[in-house]
């Protein structure tokens, strides 16, 4: 079958690799229908090294089961299937607290050996993983569907750790697809004040349509002084960062008002930043998020895709054939496509 | 009147003043009859440059009214009262949110130009600060009532905001008066394993009887290994940290487990700490705490020291007149005493 592999910074190739297999009893093997690139494997496009074996690529994914293992029960030959970006058992204990990324038999597609941006894939702990999408369900929802794989449910697992609800003040800081699904999901959860801060119009005017109250252009201390401005010199009750850069970090801590959540899903390009009493501990502030536990929201996310309440799906502005994914790679890259489908 | 400056590491001095006056009409001022040290007064103690002037000493008070500035309402000459170890409104926006430490009339009495380990205080908008004890209240009662100056609901603090209730499992890390608080707290909101660090022994006997039902000696990767065993591999749900060192942070995101929260107490004595995934986004890790917000909890807090429900005045091991208190710094700092009550 054919596969996307990355071998170094911008070197992205679809090539001919081993169909996957079942290798485990608990693994399906599906024929992927959609996937797309994420604006996280655009850090590897920037700053992996030189990769000799190549390095697969995608880990988002809607398919069809083609092979299942001797002990996958809930699933059959046949099943259109949601794929999280990872897979876990959901029932291990941590997948009972919800924090299905920390699955005790959990992993990550990013960076394994079958991933998404192929025209199949080894679902890992199928059973646990994968979510059955409706027979008959309308192909013009599966843009929306498949951003149940990863991104909006990221938007909304910010939203989630950061307590947005009825009556909150939320910034968003980012206006990637990840920031605009941060915007829907914290519309959804009742925020009545939806700052969305970015610059790139096109992006940010489909921010306004998902619920973004104001938009801020400015960044830094004129993006601070702009956000505190609008709250009455407050700071805001949630930050949602989803950029994953330290100046959106400082940003951050500079809006969130005291006793504030700041809730990051932007995969953190740092490891250490500011904690102390200046930044987050003399204002009582709260700082939570991680990677997204997309499997533990995605049984209640998916009848607001299919009866319409939400249309996640409106971030893809793009759609490409995989032969043509290093096309999808540059285009995010070079922000001339905010998010790419795959149709493999 | 005598008052405690501090003119440099290790110089602590009781040295004659002038009296405080009413200086704004929300003041008033207090005849202190009981003050204490606190651990983060060995901060300055440790590391303080030579102050010429000298740095008035202690946030934390119980004391008489004497004075009254024109603007208060609800107390009056002679109200004994508990006064937090931060000034505040308890009308702003901040203080409606429960971060009365961020109000935006309010202030610190450490470092202040009027302190509390003084014979006299100034103590600005008291009526939002000052809480009444009821007249007649017992004598043996008021080092408990002190405790709600700061050190016992400081403790509280940490457990509110980590979100400790029944059923959580807690770590405490430090054996300071402000970690047995937060023992006695968790156990308070229904935490049914409590896992105290720390290794000085009649301080852990202490923290087993405010609830503490383990006790780990051992600290740095053997101490997170003891937790670890404990709670089946898993780590903890919540750790108080009540110390404040980076030691003691990189030992709480070792020890939480995936979804937890560090909740801390300890005055951050570095603003730099790993966020990033390796430490606490990888595993969804919550980071919270800050300046208690005493004065949010301080009237419920009230009746249940009245009513012999809580004891936490016991952190008090010794007790020395004013003139003594450049011996009170001294024996915390040796760990001779866990905390000294002062009687100006």
């Amino acid at each position: 079958m054919r596969a996307t592999l990355m071998y170094k910074a911008g070197d992205v190739r679809v090539v001919e690799v081993p169909d996957p297999e079942i290798e485990a009893p608990t693994d399906v093997v599906i024929r992927v229908t959609h996937a797309c690139v994420c604006g996280s494997d655009l850090h590897p496009y920037h700053d992996l090294e030189d990769t000799p074996e190549g390095r697969r690529m995608g880990h988002e994914a809607i398919g069809v089961v083609e092979q299942i293992g001797a002990d996958v029960e809930r699933l059959a030959i046949g099943d259109t299937v949601i794929v999280p970006f990872a897979w876990s058992d959901n029932t291990c204990v941590h997948c009972r607290d919800g924090i299905t990324t920390s699955c005790v038999h959990g992993g990550f597609f990013d960076g394994a050996p079958s991933a998404t941006q192929a025209e199949k894939l080894r679902v890992p702990q199928a059973d646990g993983t994968a979510v059955v999408v409706p027979a008959g369900t309308d192909e013009s929802l599966f843009p929306s569907l498949l951003t149940l794989s990863d991104v909006y449910l990221t938007g909304h697992h910010a939203a989630v750790r950061g307590g947005v609800e009825a009556g909150k003040t939320v910034a968003v800081i980012g206006d990637g697809a990840v920031g605009l699904s941060a915007v829907l999901a914290a519309a959804q959860l009742g925020a009545t004040t939806i700052i969305l801060m970015g610059r790139h119009e096109a992006r940010t005017d489909l921010g306004r349509e998902f619920g973004a109250t104001h938009v801020v252009a400015e960044r830094g201390e004129e993006g601070i002084a702009a956000v505190l401005e609008i709250t009455d010199g407050l700071g805001v009750h949630v930050v949602l960062e989803a950029v994953g850069h330290m100046p959106a970090y400082e940003q951050s801590y500079g809006i969130v008002r005291p006793g504030g959540t700041i809730s990051r899903v932007g995969v953190p390009q740092y490891e250490d930043a500011p904690v102390g009493f200046a930044s987050l501990f003399g204002k009582n502030v709260t700082l939570t998020g991680g990677p997204a536990a997309v499997r533990a929201y995605l049984e209640a996310a998916l009848p607001t895709v299919l009866d319409g309440t939400i249309d996640p799906g409106r971030v893809f502005d793009r759609e490409l054939p995989l032969g043509e994914i290093a096309e999808a790679y540059r285009l995010m890259d070079a922000r001339e496509a905010l998010k790419v489908l795959i149709r493999p």
